[in-house]
């Protein structure tokens, strides 16, 4: 008989999210699940690592299919204490999230639940971040779990090219338009800091503005349009066509 | 008469980091500066944010050309306080580091230094991170001041491309042997946690390896013979060359 495909479950609105619950029973239908969550929100953490202070990993429950561990760091201490310290074997497929609140174009270098993707993918992990455009904790993931599932069953049936990772983001809509392989969209944060009562002391807020609205194959337009985004990550961010412009400086 | 550039200093390593203060005296041949640093090492803290707590923002001191800030936050946030709250009008570019520390390859990812970098860069400001492949709290910076001035002037000069910043790192040589402008190399980390007394609580360490020594077209190759590396990054992460394989998912 075949093994059953290993799942790493990862997110960053800590363990007791909705999100992850949802995603965690989603992919029980899939294979064998490993959860390695924070103990707690980490909203924010990009790929931040804890390397200043010791890490706690915590066994919580162990069922036959379902083994699930808190953790006292970042997504990303998750990601790689489940993969030194936990697992039995190389997981065949990542998933992070389902994160509350969208990911899409600049707003994925923020996230801990990208940067749990982003640390799986560089360990040359299949990865899949997900993510729903909502400001509730608790909401309806019904109409999105067979885009999620299906996105599952694609990577560990076909796996990512080396250093590829993929964002998956969901408008929050009865049903889902479609499905949409696409970029992330140039975007900017602004009137990101709100006063408080005391003097120095500031509130991050902001307001998100999409820089190309009427681009159709960036993922804010599939969002805005009631479809689920697909974009294909790469771990190089290097910048090739400005080599030209910085030669001077070799000499 | 001409305005004085306006230059914007960050790091992850805090305010009190030998790295930022050589920086600082750079800098300061070139234009007017501003300061706004972490009050404390965050080192390893990527892009993250401060979503969840109040962040603090404290003038330290204020000469004619200097004007030094201390927050409470990470670098990202220091870069969106600084902008939207301390700094008379756009900067004309906003340097972080010098990182103790390199932050060549996949390490960027994890680089506060770099965090700081990005986020300018979301805002369409010119910007550059500078690191040293070192493990000391204190070394002599002298080699490589004269790069450090020689790449923020350039950039001063002529800007960067539209969502491109820098992440230029040193070797701890005495002489450097020149300045390669080059890109990532692709690696993995390995090795990462340390057991403690404690069960189940372990400290983040790890071994990095390049896992393509011999591309001399690399930051590593650059570093490991004795060169300055300087990479243009661009933010748009899309990987753009799989987009074919993963089609079937729109249907």
């Amino acid at each position: 008989m075949q093994k059953q495909p290993l799942i790493l479950i990862t997110n960053d609105d800590g363990l007791n999210a909705q999100g992850i619950s949802v995603l965690t029973k989603c992919m029980q239908k899939l294979g064998q699940v490993v959860v390695v969550a924070p103990n707690g929100a980490r909203s924010g953490s990009a790929c931040s690592i804890t390397p200043l202070v010791p890490v706690t990993l915590k066994l919580e429950s162990k069922e036959d299919n379902l083994t699930v561990y808190s953790c006292s760091g970042t997504p990303v201490d998750c990601v790689k204490l489940a993969y030194e310290k936990v697992v039995p074997r190389r997981p065949d497929l990542v998933v992070s999230g389902i994160n509350h609140g969208d990911n899409a174009s600049i707003s994925l270098h923020y996230s801990g639940t990208m940067g749990a993707v982003l640390e799986a993918c560089m360990k040359g992990l299949p990865a899949i971040g997900y993510s729903l455009r909502t400001r509730a904790s608790q909401c309806d993931f019904q109409p999105y779990l067979e885009v999620v599932e299906k996105v599952a069953d694609h990577v560990l049936r076909n796996g990512l090219p080396q250093d590829v990772c993929l964002n998956v983001n969901f408008p929050e809509v009865p049903v889902l338009r479609g499905v949409s392989v696409c970029r992330m969209a140039r975007g900017i944060w602004q009137s990101e800091w709100k006063d408080t009562d005391e003097p120095g002391v500031f509130r991050l807020t902001g307001s998100f503005t999409n820089l190309e609205p009427d681009a159709e194959d960036t993922d804010y337009w599939a969002l805005d349009h009631g479809m689920a985004s697909v974009t294909p990550l790469g771990m190089d961010m290097t910048s090739y066509p400005c080599f030209d412009t910085l030669k001077s400086l070799q000499e």
